[in-house]
């Protein structure tokens, strides 16, 4: 029906009859010539109908926005200062011999170029919204990351592997999505939350490098960048060690960075151990691009008058450090206040500060309300060590280190985004990637008392910490990984245990009765029985990798058909009631 | 940890020290020396475990079959004679320098080259199934059937589009899986039998060419080719019509075969209407390698005095139909008998016959229970139609047509896959695929007294039949086309409604009310208010081409982790009992 797409008819097309199918983006009537802008999934082009040329005319005049419509005519060259030089097709236009409406369309719900829809109306009409040029532009693009992504890992080796999707519910981490048995009533199969345990056996199986681009499900009360399914690009390989995993990936986050967008990114990418992002970024997944860090001063403030400081400090899992701010002294007092509330939602008690106004004149030179109960060492050595200079204003954090890194972490974040950061050269734009590295094997769980996996319980303690997986647990460090770009993580992975005895050892100081792995995890304990090659894997979010390429605010504005934060597509209405035939099929009954 | 896969060894790593990874295959003791068939994905290599130069000779000694071991060795010449002409690496040998045993293994639950395993040992321990070559060999196929789909789709300009997993239950045609919502009590998601109506919002859209490679879900009572998930090549596209359709696709099976087996299929395909096919096959997927079709004689035996012929041959719906089988003179009447009783279970009453002895002859050269019963005029037509030769036997089927077709297409079949056929060059090898078309918009059920869908609600009348939608719904056809090869069908599609108008008409013909349609399909309804494009589309099921494509007798054997028919995972327990908790979360109460 068309011989070309409409955004791509060029000068090469200069006097070639065409025929174009699309919609119509807007249409002028200028001195009874019409002007139709006709849009497809590849831009604009312009069709003019001139009662002259155009035979049924009053065709023509009929048609209406979003209207789709066929057109076949002569490529012409634009009259002289026409040309339209945003447009691919801009020099040129079609007179149009002939219009067909392949379908009309009622009048749209909103404008194509509206901005300021809320997103409930967007994703109602999603159908619509999704002729946007900006939503073609997003999915097109995440087609061909999606494209050079495999293309990588079929060179690399990988083979594609389909795991179920269902599959078994084994509640650890998040709240598993369930499924309702028909045949074996009162059972249920799980979707999965990754195919986590599948690539594991996958390796176990011999098939060496295994890659999945798949779906994965969390049935968790969502915020801004979490779906109920998610997509991840999930890898495992055998035979490699940490490093060579690292590299592998490295290579591939490269590449589709190059291939898809242009960016080279700085190669070889940083490495931070897991306890030095903390102390120096308060934050495991640090942007890089802000130049701003953590000083740490526990032990410079141990013995100073102020509580709020020495109190911390001495405590075991307390912490006290500084977030130096060049040129912060220019911050206003009222700027001060707001940071002060800012960082009481990641629960500081307040914001102490000071303002270097002239550090030679030591404790005269400086203005805040707290040097009065600091001694001198204590003032020499926050001075030094946060390199402060006339100008600066510095922050403090001091409590227990999870709430100093957490509240200095969000300040350092906040402060880097505001205006004043960019005015004063202390965060960079462009793509600063790095790798987190030697996370902790688990985290203690207050509530429940139990040791908890901070990765999860099939990750492989580093060697040296084997030893220590009864005794101290907490001293553990895991060959675990994570890719983080711009203070977002893309990825994450592990070198997993191989070892049954070893798996066996991590579930009991997770307090996992040897009853209770053989039940949820037997087939993994089993499997590792027979020969478990060592083997370790990556899984990357799609979603997001996508989201940060376009610059989406939302992993919603990368996903055709995404769910709402309350988990509705407004599009279909789902969720939705069943039929009760349904549920007793099921051998199920809704609780009133 | 390795220079390269044991598999691909070969003479020209000819003394080279080399890294190897891999399985314990074989382990055999010879004179002191003992011999290692070292397997990993690619292959197997010999590794030499001299005592002389092996410093650790013990570890030799103690690894067992299935163990995971390291290898370092220099790479050497077989001795004269010991080459083996099967193996990629039957040239040559490790000479092993350093062996390290990685993972040792318990002994194995069966031997990977016993083929006599029942599918439940097998699925049990489907991970140690999973190295069994042949299983490998059929997921790498697999691998590499989707690259090159993707390729040929990526070329073609189609873009991959994820659509929800989690999306609305419509029950129409099989049953729905549903997933209870948490967040909305009483509420539940179903999982897609198929992407049908996003892929047809993606059109609207404007996304012009849409693919996914994706799972499907229904919630079936299985058969050997069914599985509750099963993956589907799902494509869209706007503005091409059916012939063009069928090319693309035509072409993308051609490419897979070539590509992938290095098989060149006849194109263009045949292309069959779907009442020729069932007049001629008995069936719409036709096995066209048997060379045996049906003749139509229900004219022939209006008046002939055998009741169970003129009976169907004057009631509307009725069909009687001839299979002549050449030189199956030759079949005892015990094989007619089997023959038979298959038949009935196909609802035939019973299965008359003719053997042509000497058909110069006429009615005396012929030797038949039924012959009696025919007047001349019937006999001369049965030959001639027939083509029937001396030495032939004809087999005839009475009935409703539905009985007569699906009979005589059964027998058809069993008779071109027996030996017999194979002797007599009834049946040849090869792969013939070709196309049906012109499929019945609706078909009636009796049960329900209704119009249903053929295909689906969705499909596009033809645009002559436009008029008979109300009038006279069991004469309309479809825009409809299935692709089959060697009696299997690999894909199907249509031809879409893009007008709402005609859509809601075809929701009438099949009785669902206006109220009904808004409910379920208003989505749908809604966005084809806004300039629709004409569309259609196709899907193949990928597990059904890559069985056929490795020989395999099940589906089963190239998914990597299937259900059993009871649709349950025999390796993970799926599905199981589920907490309480879960339950009282997702407002849910099972039946007791």
């Amino acid at each position: 029906m068309s011989t070309q797409y409409c955004g791509l008819v060029s000068q090469t097309d200069l006097g070639r009859i065409v025929s174009l199918c699309g919609w119509v983006a807007r249409r002028r009537d200028h001195g009874g010539v019409i002007f139709i802008d006709l849009r497809d999934r590849e831009g604009v082009v312009q069709v003019v109908c001139d009662p002259d040329h155009l035979a049924h005319f009053e065709i023509a005049e009929s048609v209406r926005n979003e209207y789709c419509v066929q057109v076949r005519g002569a490529v012409r060259a634009r009259p002289a200062g026409s040309e339209n030089a945003e447009l691919a097709s801009g020099q040129i236009e079609v007179l149009c011999e002939s219009l067909t409406i392949l379908n009309p369309s009622s009048p749209p719900p909103f404008l194509l170029d509206d901005d300021s829809l809320s997103e409930n109306t967007r994703l109602t009409h999603r159908v619509f919204d999704l002729r946007r040029p900006r939503m073609q532009h997003n999915l097109r693009l995440r087609h061909r990351v999606v494209m050079e992504a495999r293309r990588y890992l079929d060179q690399a080796g990988f083979i594609e592997i389909e795991t179920p999707v269902l599959t078994k519910s084994t509640p650890e981490g998040a709240r598993d999505y369930l499924v309702p048995s028909r045949v074996h009533p009162g059972s249920f199969f799980a979707l999965p939350q990754s195919p986590q345990l599948f690539k594991q056996m996958l390796m176990v199986a011999g098939f060496d490098r295994y890659y999945q681009i798949t779906k994965c499900f969390r049935d968790e009360d969502l915020r801004a960048d979490r779906q109920p399914e998610f997509t991840q690009i999930d890898c495992e390989m055998s035979f490699l060690n940490e490093n060579e995993i690292r590299a592998l990936f490295e290579a591939m986050v490269s590449t589709l960075f190059k291939n898809v967008l242009g960016v080279r990114l700085n190669e070889p990418f940083p490495v931070l151990r897991y306890s030095e992002a903390l102390h120096r970024f308060g934050t495991d997944k640090p942007d890089l691009r802000i130049k701003l860090e953590l000083t740490e001063l526990s032990d410079a403030v141990k013995d100073v008058d102020f509580k709020v400081f020495s109190g911390p400090a001495n405590q075991t899992g307390g912490r006290v450090a500084a977030l130096r701010i060049p040129q912060g002294g220019a911050l206003s007092r009222g700027e001060i206040d707001g940071y002060t509330e800012f960082v009481r939602l990641y629960g500081a008690q307040g914001l102490a500060w000071v303002k270097v106004i002239d550090s030679a004149k030591r404790r005269e030179g400086l203005q805040s309300p707290i040097v009065k109960n600091l001694h001198d060492a204590a003032l020499a050595a926050i001075l030094e060590r946060t390199g402060a200079q006339n100008g600066d204003l510095i922050f403090f954090g001091a409590d227990r280190a999870k709430v100093v890194n957490h509240s200095l972490g969000a300040l350092r974040l906040k402060i880097g985004q505001s205006e004043f950061s960019v005015a004063h050269g202390l965060c960079e734009t462009g793509w600063q990637p790095l790798w987190v590295i030697d996370f902790p094997m688990f985290e203690y769980d207050e509530e429940t008392a139990r040791w908890s996996a901070c990765h999860h319980p099939f990750t492989s303690p580093k060697d040296e910490h084997l030893e220590q997986l009864e005794s101290d647990p907490g001293r553990c460090l895991a060959k675990a990984y994570d890719l983080v770009l711009n203070g977002w993580e893309l990825g994450g992975g592990s070198v997993r245990i191989h070892r049954e005895d070893v798996q066996r050892e991590v579930f009991s100081a997770m307090n996992i009765s040897a009853d209770e792995a053989q039940q949820k995890f037997g087939f993994l304990l089993n499997a590792l029985q027979y020969g478990a090659p060592p083997h370790g894997g990556i899984a990357f979010g799609l979603d997001r990798i996508v989201a940060m390429m376009v610059g989406a605010d939302s992993i919603r504005d990368v996903i055709a058909f995404p769910k709402t934060q309350r988990a509705q597509c407004l599009l279909t209405q789902a969720p939705s009631q069943v039929d009760e035939r349904q549920l007793r099929e099921l051998h199920l009954r809704v609780r009133q």
